[in-house]
């Protein structure tokens, strides 16, 4: 609040994640009344910082985003922009104590998202209690604190001198991602359910070169492009394009905002190479009507790529 | 192809309507080979020319609009499209022939949408033959022809000195949109497939009084206004805001691309006042969880507006 009266701004903007939307019109009436700047709330999903509304930083003097840990630079819109990140205050404790059963090895490294990062000095008390060696590093461009991965960057987990590691966290995809950038054994605790379990990179595997096994014959292929801020990988698209070019295949690149099943029928192609969020082809495969392929899976496609499962990332 | 040769872009983007997005590989592979630029299809939905592609516009050099008439002017971004109407080769002559049965009045009033304006000429010369006097004017800025209306303007529909009104085009909207707006009768002749029918307006204002009662207990009110170049109505949003708090309801303005179900959910709101295209309200009410209403709907639930049912109209 005193941000935005200091700041001046007569027009404050508000994006929060699908989860947090209903807390929007909540901060917007306390803004309101506070500092008597009109708000506006930006009514697209948002899938991360790498999801900032400029449209709503052109209308706004000021924008909110709350959620996410800030990831982007250079456009100067992107100055407009005051995060507020969101923090868990589950316990970490008692999960990380769970998962040190399960550790075998002496040295490990601990990775972890924005929520519970302020938990580490936490979670490396317990391993340590534990006579477990904890490893921490930075991540990439993308990320702010020590140990933090993201869904499409797992930079932090990448060439450390560990046999294990933990991540403390929810949900299944960042440690599946740990696991297939590191290729190694982790142990995801999760302080909301409480739950610890070993990653089993199996079933997303075969369902990885199942979906390349299906996309083999497309002679038709989409080169998706994000348009949102933190999503765009038009050089590497321009690459893929080329590529499949010179394998005979029919490219066409498509620049959109949300990649949805309607968009790939409409085009009436056979597959897509999706160079937005890696995300979108690893998690939501199942919802679209052709293979969705990553561009190092895209790659296995057309055999210039050989070796170990090739995790996208984007940098 | 030769605009594009001229113009020497490099980068050239295409967007297509839903129901033409299969062509645009097409168009996309026959600019390559014949022009040697790069194109990038616009993937996300494309709803009129109110919905031009701005992101495109950012990266392309030049990019062709398929499917409706020129609309928009003032953004910079806005010079680098092309626009080529999509132009229906259906002829019109045996359908207005058997609407000139169910006309009765002498003078009536024509109108019909970008797809069939070049026959107007040919609708005319049927109406004359039977000995009705054809009355066309031209419509407001959105518009570019003689006689043609859109999903979101009748201008050229309305102030005619008619009893009656011939709507030639495919579709219950348009022709439904003329008699809200002109209050007269309205015959509907549709080239395509054959049929000739008089509009019926009970229905959709049973809906739409049904959706204002709905909204009538609402306490928070959302305001969507649209990211969408010919969409954005900030001003009236502002307004619509304003007249909804004196009234004592909570009202939160919510700027955003695409209006969905989900959107309104999660936001938590128990209606929405749309000052996006007005189609969103009148054609898609049921698949929202909450009443939708117009702006002039939404003053009719406040008690400011009174009298006939006001047709939201962009002008």
């Amino acid at each position: 609040m005193e941000l935005i009266k200091k700041s001046g701004a007569k027009i404050v903007g508000i994006q929060v994640p699908e989860g947090l939307k209903r807390m929007a019109s909540e901060v917007a009436k306390e803004i309101v009344e506070k500092t008597g700047a009109e708000v506006i709330v930006s009514g697209d999903p948002c899938y991360g910082a790498c999801d900032v509304d400029l449209d709503l930083c052109r209308v706004a003097d000021l924008v909110i985003h709350i959620g996410h840990s800030e990831m982007l630079e250079g456009d100067p819109l992107l100055d407009k922009i005051v995060y507020i990140e969101a923090r868990m205050k589950a316990d970490v404790k008692e999960t990380v104590e769970k998962a040190t059963d399960i550790l075998s090895a002496r040295r490990v490294g601990v990775v972890t998202t924005v929520q519970h990062v302020h938990k580490l000095d936490d979670i490396v008390e317990v391993l340590e209690k534990s006579g477990i060696e904890a490893v921490v590093r930075t991540g990439g461009k993308r990320t702010r604190y020590l140990g933090q991965v993201l869904g499409c960057n797992y930079e932090a987990a990448r060439d450390l001198d560990v046999d294990e590691y933990v991540f403390v966290g929810t949900g299944q995809f960042h440690p599946l991602g740990v696991a297939l950038a590191s290729g190694k054994k982790v142990v995801a605790a999760d302080p909301v359910t409480g739950n610890v379990s070993v990653i089993d990179t199996t079933p997303m595997l075969k369902r990885r070169y199942g979906a390349i096994a299906r996309a083999l014959d497309a002679e038709k292929v989409a080169v998706l492009v994000s348009k949102k801020p933190g999503q765009k990988r038009a050089d590497l698209a321009r690459k893929m394009a080329a590529l499949g070019e010179e394998h005979g295949k029919e490219m066409v690149l498509v620049y959109l905002d949300r990649v949805e099943p309607e968009v790939l029928i409409n085009l009436g192609v056979n597959a897509a190479v999706c160079t937005a969020c890696p995300r979108i082809a690893l998690d939501d495969q199942a919802k679209y009507p052709v293979p969705i392929l990553t561009p190092p899976e895209f790659e296995i496609l057309l055999g210039v790529r050989r070796g170990d499962y090739p995790l996208d990332e984007i940098e």
